[in-house]
């Protein structure tokens, strides 16, 4: 038997209308489901939608969505935001709902207003005073090794090329510039196993641990100032493990020391670090990710900051920001939303933000 | 087909002659695998071995053989050993060869070089100076739920009694007195998870744990004279976890740490010098067992001592000697074989030292 021609037309593809106002279009672009690895259906309603723009060139890569302008402006912004979001939750958080002023919704955060700030850029504004860069990318909640932009970044990397980029992350409303570096080592002492009735035939491994966890306990950050910002370095055990018995007197234990560094300092210089404060142990390097300096000095985030008028400050967590960094562009994060209500069951948003990231950018760019 | 009888006889029970000289003995009672819960058909041989000697009464209970004298002397003294293994090795090491005056294989250190001393002066000496009791029993190398020691001390506990305790363990021919006791407990410190980025939102368990382990690190052990003999007690870590991801502040950190004391404490007075120790933060018992008093100025102990010769030390080790002191028996650890080979692939002892304890013992009880 057909299907009717009502339930035929609820399964066809969803769409985006670019001309809603701001706090419509993120409710609608949240209600496209796309957790990630799933944001097929997202890619394709933002691709339908920016096609029929004459002032971009449109591409797709995979569920990664391009769009620029070419107008040969003396400078190029990149405003980059990823379309996926963490799983929804037991009940689900979709549909969206507005009460009192907060839109909620799995999204609401992190990061569909962003996004949907950005299609309205895209929308409305065919002659920016800056060639305009929009990546719409996926796969940014899980294992770095998907993410969209990182595959950009290696395979074309031509398209994320500009004088500045904003990454719109939530932020509150505020500017947060680059972001710190992360490398992990692991600290590893070691003895002489022996039966825990005669310790003196062995040596305690767990024992020569105790220095390890009182220099972390005694160390004292720094905060750095790296372009007029400040971060705050931290250097942390993560993780410890040892002891292979109840009766036997260990001959390994393990800490895992997570370094949070200022993007000052690349991998080879933090970890020198590290190897200073836990000079005498057995350290190892295991993953690492350079930061990103915020650039605010240069012309075009000068312009971004005056046109804005927003609080600035230093992003603390690492973020894609540093995949523009690592391409040397000065890159800052921008966006609609509290960070801490991200993947939260409760995630909600101010909808008055969405209209303020707007017009904020609209100010700068129009 | 029907079997060739020498095939038939080949499979019939397999037996002991304790006529024998105590290394033949000693050979023939490893050759007899007695894997801990596979014991059956050494207790079997052992039994038919005992049966036919008229001044004792033999009982059995599951793979415990208990073989007694009822002579109305003015003490009782009680042997014990188990007749129990570890695993044989990938490349068996059964059955035994003797090389160069070392008995080689499985059961040569622990026990049955203990059991065939035992074993010889029940055949021998049909008028002790002493009442004797012989206890040969299961399960000692596993799960303490299986000893039959154990088992016996709760059903029938009228066997075990007597005025003194010889435990046939390897000492390497010494008189090692009563034995430690052992307790472990868990000290947990308690932090608040937080991005790794930001530290300063949370707090660092593992962190804490650093003073744990240095108290422990700084902790002087004593050494305790109980009954004469020198016990070196031990407070150490045996095992320590924390820590649920990279980029996490722990909000828990574990450490097990065990305690062995002397026999002078018992399992609250152990805790309570734990707890002193560790002032301050939390503190769990796990498991306890307490020691065993060496009870050496005892009339019966201080005669076995004169009769035997030897060294006399105090146990380190917990061992089933316990399970006599909890019944008010002083308890001495006494056999061939060096502990340090026990459960080796290369267990070995001088075939010298079966001969000694022999005759050591006949010098004490005939």
């Amino acid at each position: 038997m057909p299907l009717p021609t009502d339930a035929a037309q609820a399964t066809s593809a969803a769409t985006l209308d670019l001309s809603a106002d701001v706090v419509t279009l993120t409710a609608a672009v949240c209600d496209i489901e796309s957790v990630s690895q799933d944001e097929a259906a997202l890619a394709d309603a933002i691709e339908a939608a920016l096609r029929p723009l004459g002032h971009l060139q449109v591409e797709r890569d995979g569920n990664t969505v391009i769009a620029r302008t070419s107008l040969g402006r003396a400078e190029r912004v990149v405003l980059a935001g990823h379309i996926d979001t963490v799983p929804l939750t037991a009940a689900p958080n979709l549909p969206t709902r507005q009460v009192d002023g907060l839109l909620w919704g799995r999204g609401t955060v992190d990061m569909k207003g962003g996004v949907a700030v950005m299609l309205r850029v895209a929308s409305q504004v065919a002659e920016p005073s800056r060639d305009l860069t929009f990546l719409f990318y996926d796969c940014e909640e899980i294992d770095g090794r998907f993410n969209g932009l990182g595959r950009l970044a290696d395979t074309r990397p031509e398209l994320l090329e500009g004088d500045f980029a904003v990454l719109l992350e939530p932020t509150d409303g505020a500017i947060e510039g680059g972001c710190k570096g992360t490398l992990r080592v692991e600290v590893v002492t070691t003895g002489i196993a022996a039966h825990s009735a005669r310790p003196w035939k062995g040596h305690n491994a767990i024992h020569d641990a105790a220095g390890v966890l009182a220099r972390l306990a005694a160390y004292e950050a720094a905060t750095v100032r790296v372009d007029g910002l400040d971060y705050h370095e931290a250097l942390q055990a993560v993780g410890i493990s040892g002891g292979i018995a109840g009766n036997v007197i260990p001959d390994r234990c393990t800490v895992t020391v997570n370094y949070r560094y200022a993007p000052d300092k690349d991998t080879e210089q933090a970890l020198a670090h590290v190897r200073q404060v836990l000079d005498g142990y057995d350290v190892t390097l295991g993953d690492a990710a350079d930061g990103a300096r915020p650039g605010l000095h240069l012309p075009a985030a000068q312009a971004f900051i005056e046109a804005l008028g927003v609080p600035v400050s230093a992003k603390e967590g690492w973020t894609d920001v540093a995949r523009f960094s690592a391409l040397g562009m000065p890159a800052v994060n921008y966006g609609p939303g509290d960070p801490n209500l991200a993947h939260m069951d409760d995630e909600s948003c101010p909808v008055e933000q969405y209209v303020s990231a707007e017009a904020a950018l609209l100010r700068w760019l129009a």
